[in-house]
């Protein structure tokens, strides 16, 4: 199939229009990923981190079987069966050109791993990142900082729209993009009061960019396509489902320096992204409320349960990721658990190949050499002719 | 003075009335303390425990200076002098009668330590322990099992005298005393809650025992003086003084085996009580309400920079004691560092000595001496010909 893909021209000109960069095969890849696999498929994660994009394509659904020996240490034959099982009948060139054209008409584009605007936040899921995005608006903001999730009930209290609309109307006025999931109830107050306050703000969608979800929503999504960046993992055409939504769950917890919890039932969804966020081990928030209302229970199970930090006026927010200067983004090795792994493989004094890292620091060597382009961006590590090593220590702004 | 107090017939004669046990000197020393000392005087509880209450009045305000040099390691002569200067003022021993006058005539027993109600959990106060206390009432319910705090603001909304009656009266339902400050607001719903569900509570007052203060509790107080317990440091005729209530609020922490702040605003006085509790490492707990409302705003800043657990029913404050079947009194050791010590200082195998066990303890004789008796009750330690020696271990219900 891949080799369908690569050498379609429309597709090839269709990714070209869509994807910012020239790594065209990997845009391709990639985009069919987000059509054959669903959202958090570790299966897919761990083939592409292990073989890339293109080449995990080729043995998932191609009839390659010699390059699973390479990527042969990362998944057994069984699983990488069942993968097969579950990707082959997605796995049609249409299906992709579809979600191509899709995007293409409504203006998307698709950002990969490795494109000025991928968020790093998002490696910390590893195998369970997602394979790309597809981004209306501004794709820029996915790399902006501070961001903060704002997230809760759909079932709302006029209390908990209140506090959200205080909370991210504070925050994004002072520079922080508000991150929710574009729900009636917390999400919508949260990203309401973000555009009132001419603030910068991301719905993360369940289903495909291409489709207002919930309908009520539509003019919200529409303006924040235009203002702000309406995200997705699963392609246009695609419709929400339960699972999309909890596995959408994942990436507003990855996506925010912060999440915060504005008012939950005891069994909201958003006590999910909750506990994503703290499984990330991101700062969490959660704004209390009256012990007799339902609708705040689920926050004071995160205050109990989870160790969420009480807040209670954006100031408190802003406490929960120390600063909002955007110095959070500047650190991205404290961040990401890949860029400490491969700063601990390294020293200052000896270079080290890439492959040398790769083994030290139990890495690929294609992660390696991504993290490496960051950290030397970044000015952590340095190279020349003998190959890497850590930049000497020096204070960070 | 002591000496005149000691010979006076009237008021050994009072002291039998208001004391349960025959230790009449102790008693009477121990009921001056607490006319000439302000309530938490430390230099007042080093010297009473380095000489006890008898030899300890003897140089505070009498010519007695050679039993300086015995506690000469506990005070400096400077601050001794200052002592006496606080205390000779009150040094009237028609004043002591008064006070004995004063609680025989409200029925007020006085309760000193060693007696069987006198509440261990006030020994970890060290110093700053009260020398006696006044109680009217069921002076029992001082050493029941298990005692909350119940504490909040006076200037209560509907919402914070709402869940205070909930909590209290479940908890007093379910066995549990329930102690507090006896104010308007929040104090007065838990010590109501806990009568109205015939349960255990004891209002601790900064006055007199004999003072209904806040005057519009007169039925209320009366009520706990019958049914519960009313307590109080100073003696009968003392006016409460902000010093007091301060003081006042270290002597509800201690008692508790955990203390819940129900309601209370940014500087409510209910603040310092927690922060009492946390001092003495007792579990603490809060109510949280909404972020809009100014009377919560105590419980949250608790929630944020005291670590308090966040509590929403009953059964979430007995989790912050464990257990409702008053087995937190079994293990006394585990409440009071002098018992820790005392058993720190034996062995299973070797006999001591009481002076021996106080030298490698760190404490006076006669606190050792009192320690060993609660925990010979105990079963913690075994005593015969050759002295003393820890019980084997043994597993506790």
């Amino acid at each position: 199939m891949i080799e369908v893909l690569l050498t379609d021209p429309e597709i090839v000109a269709l990714v070209r229009r869509i994807h910012l960069g020239d790594e065209v095969g990997e845009s391709i890849a990639r985009a069919a990923w987000t059509v054959i696999a669903e959202p958090g498929d570790a299966v897919a994660g761990t083939l592409i981190e292990a073989l890339g994009a293109v080449d995990a394509l080729r043995i998932a659904v191609g009839d390659e079987t010699s390059l699973v020996s390479v990527g042969g240490g990362a998944v057994s034959s069984r699983v990488l069966d069942d993968g097969r099982a579950r990707w082959r009948p997605r796995a049609e060139p249409r299906a992709v050109s579809a979600a191509l054209r899709g995007a293409a008409s409504v203006g998307a584009q698709l950002v990969i791993p490795g494109d000025a605007a991928w968020p790093d936040s998002l490696d910390d899921l590893g195998v369970h990142a997602p394979s790309a995005l597809w981004v209306r608006g501004r794709a820029d903001l996915l790399r902006d900082a501070p961001r903060v999730a704002i997230v809760g009930a759909r079932a709302s209290s006029g209390y908990g729209e209140h506090v959200a609309t205080e909370l991210a109307g504070d925050l994004a006025a002072t520079g922080a993009v508000i991150v929710s999931g574009g729900a009636y109830g917390i999400d919508g107050a949260a990203h309401r009061a973000a555009l009132g306050a001419q603030g910068a703000t991301i719905a993360f969608l369940a289903g495909g960019v291409d489709r207002a979800y919930p309908a009520g929503h539509q003019t919200l999504l529409r303006q924040i396509a235009e203002e702000g960046a309406l995200v997705s993992e699963p392609p246009c055409g695609t419709a929400p489902t339960k699972w999309r939504f909890l596995a959408r769950n994942r990436l507003i917890a990855a996506l925010g320096h912060a999440t915060v919890v504005v008012e939950a039932g005891r069994r909201s969804g958003s006590l999910n992204t909750a506990g994503h966020a703290a499984a990330l081990g991101r700062p969490l928030g959660a704004v209390p409320g009256a012990v007799t209302s339902a609708s705040s229970a689920g926050c004071h199970r995160l205050l109990r349960e989870y160790d969420a930090q009480c807040v209670t006026s954006a100031s408190e927010v802003r406490e929960l990721f120390g600063s909002i200067d955007g110095s959070v983004e500047v650190s991205s090795a404290a961040m990401d658990p890949h860029h400490t792994r491969v700063l601990d493989a390294m020293s200052t004094r000896s270079r080290l190949s890439i492959d040398e890292v790769a083994r030290r620091s139990g890495l690929s060597p294609d992660r390696v050499r991504s993290v490496l382009g960051l950290l030397h961006l970044e000015g952590d590590v340095a190279r020349d002719d003998g190959g890497w090593r850590r930049a000497p220590a020096r204070r960070k702004g």
